[in-house]
């Protein structure tokens, strides 16, 4: 008799859930699962090889070196789950924002968003712009079918992706933002909705191809006090996540003071970045599983020091309902590949 | 008969102490002092003019520039102290390090630090070294003499030196900074005791010539764990402000997880980013004066924002036992220097 098949691809294939979905639902598991941010990236020479000759975004909308890029720190590390490559200003540009991402800049939007005129010429985004995230991902699930490999989905949050609209690239201060944000909060709010349904309509589209979870990138929200992103964020991170028919995780980076309100936006999974201990975040949002939080300038120390702050950020994981390990941001693409194998052997064993 | 004299300049003409300094001391005060960091500089249209020919170290090492650069925001706002013009790297190259400031860039230095050989190469402060800064205190202290303004004497901390000094620059995520720290602590020690001595040294000048008060930026300390933090950096501060005879501000952005151990570091006074609101910041450091910690971003706002924000952080400051109203961080450039001074009214009318 031939082995049963899983009934859906977030089973594995003795019929038990992939140990990621068990750890985000509080279950016992034996031990972490872990996943790293920017896993799929430029700490892995494949991966530089690979986009040699091909832009940012381009190859982000190729589901053929989207499934390869996903798949290179699967094969690698052994991670226990993949997470789509792609970029949080994809879905921006397939409902039409002319930008782009330029090396050692980041994103570049041509016509920074201003006023309520700039807003309303932002359209919805139809799920047939993005129809490549859906094939990518049903190529994806086709090579992870026989594992026990999660596939988490991605998305930029609306605060983070207004703040690349409204200055026109990465800042540090988010000052324009922030004026924006102050100053004519009609236009702000007009421009979250839309941004909130544009994604919305992203994650929908790679829930519907059957990622297993996904992730809401805030990757700026640490800049705000949490009266501001209580009153100008929340609501509109809130409606992205609202319902949505998978396991979701939430993450940004410095937001140590931020971590009930975001928890409130209705993850069930909250990211930590390296500056709160996991012990002391689990006492901020009590009963909510968290993900994080190995300072990725640590992998760069000799693998003593790597292995004992693994250990540390293991031991204080277990304060809370649930503990996913990853890093407290991405990977740094001077990263030592190697290290980050004999880390996942390390929580594999743990 | 005449007026009495003050006995110091830290008394003002009636013989009273300076509102800062009875601030510091925790004494009931009819209203929070106000200062702002970065006062003096690029949001003042007088700055720049006055800084159109001249080079940023240039500026740092010319008595007479330096006494009218720090008294522009004084005459302009009416705030409650002045802080000497200087920058946290004109120690290191009073000392012998080849360095320069770069517009629009940022500190940058000739041959990175790396080796404990780079260490031993770097030589003790002289306080001939910095006989202009000397001169600039007691040309202020004269300009000064008639008011209840305090002067503020500055120098950035140890860790945030040995960022610039390591990476050769600014940097976003410090890797090089921590491989070091984590890779070789000796190394590391080395270059922070080395520049703890220089700091102590150029404070201890500025003690001498006469300040009412020091502030000592660890600007980049936030992006540390307070494991490391506590490990790599608190014995360094310390040995920089143990003992210093005029009350200690310690500052530092993205601390909201360090207050604790900032505060351990002995300064008097803890500064506060806009991240952490002030009642919050009150509960983990109980007892310490507090100074901040109004957005910069918040200036941009419409005036009924910036007056509501400015009562907040009034209202929840009342929970320290002293606080000295600020920005959480520096001014920014293209802040309206007139919506200062009308926080500044504000405050004084508070």
């Amino acid at each position: 008799m031939p082995p049963r098949r899983p009934d859906t691809h977030s089973e594995t294939m003795d019929g038990t859930m992939k140990l990621l979905l068990r750890a985000v639902r509080g279950e016992i598991v034996p031990r972490p699962p872990v996943w790293f941010m920017r896993q799929a990236g430029r700490s892995l020479p494949e991966y530089r090889a690979l986009r040699a000759d091909v832009g940012m975004l381009e190859s982000c909308r190729r589901p053929d070196l989207v499934c390869e890029i996903t798949l290179q720190p699967v094969r690698r590390h052994q991670v226990d789950a993949a997470i789509l490559f792609s970029d949080i200003v994809v879905p921006l540009q397939a409902a039409g924002i002319d930008l782009d991402i330029v090396a050692g800049t980041g994103p570049v939007v041509a016509s920074p968003v201003r006023t309520m005129d700039d807003v309303t010429a932002i359209r919805p985004l139809d799920p047939t712009d993005v129809a490549f995230v859906d094939t990518a991902i049903r190529l994806l699930l086709a090579e992870l079918a026989e594992t026990e490999t999660a596939l988490i989905g991605f998305a930029g949050a609306p605060f983070t992706l207004a703040s690349y609209l409204v200055e026109g690239g990465p800042s540090r201060h988010h000052a324009k933002t922030k004026a924006l944000m102050y100053g004519a909060p009609d236009v702000w709010n007009a421009l979250c909705a839309r941004l909130a349904a544009i994604t919305r309509t992203f994650l929908e589209v790679q829930i519907a191809a059957g990622v297993d979870a996904v992730q809401l990138f805030d990757s700026w929200a640490g800049s705000l006090s949490e009266a501001d992103y209580r009153r100008f964020v929340l609501p509109h991170s809130k409606a992205v996540l609202d319902g949505l028919s998978v396991p979701k995780i939430h993450f940004g980076v410095g937001t140590g003071e931020l971590l009930p309100a975001m928890a409130e936006a209705g993850a069930d999974v909250v990211g930590v970045d390296w500056r709160t201990p996991l012990d002391v975040a689990a006492s901020r949002v009590p009963g909510k599983v968290l993900q994080g939080n190995l300072d990725p300038c640590v992998l760069t120390a000799p693998w003593p020091v790597v292995a004992s702050e693994a250990r540390r950020v293991i031991a204080e994981g277990k304060k809370a309902p649930g503990h996913i390990f990853n890093l407290g941001h991405g990977v740094l693409p001077e990263t030592d590949p190697d290290v980050l194998t004999r880390l996942v052997e390390l929580i594999r064993n743990a």
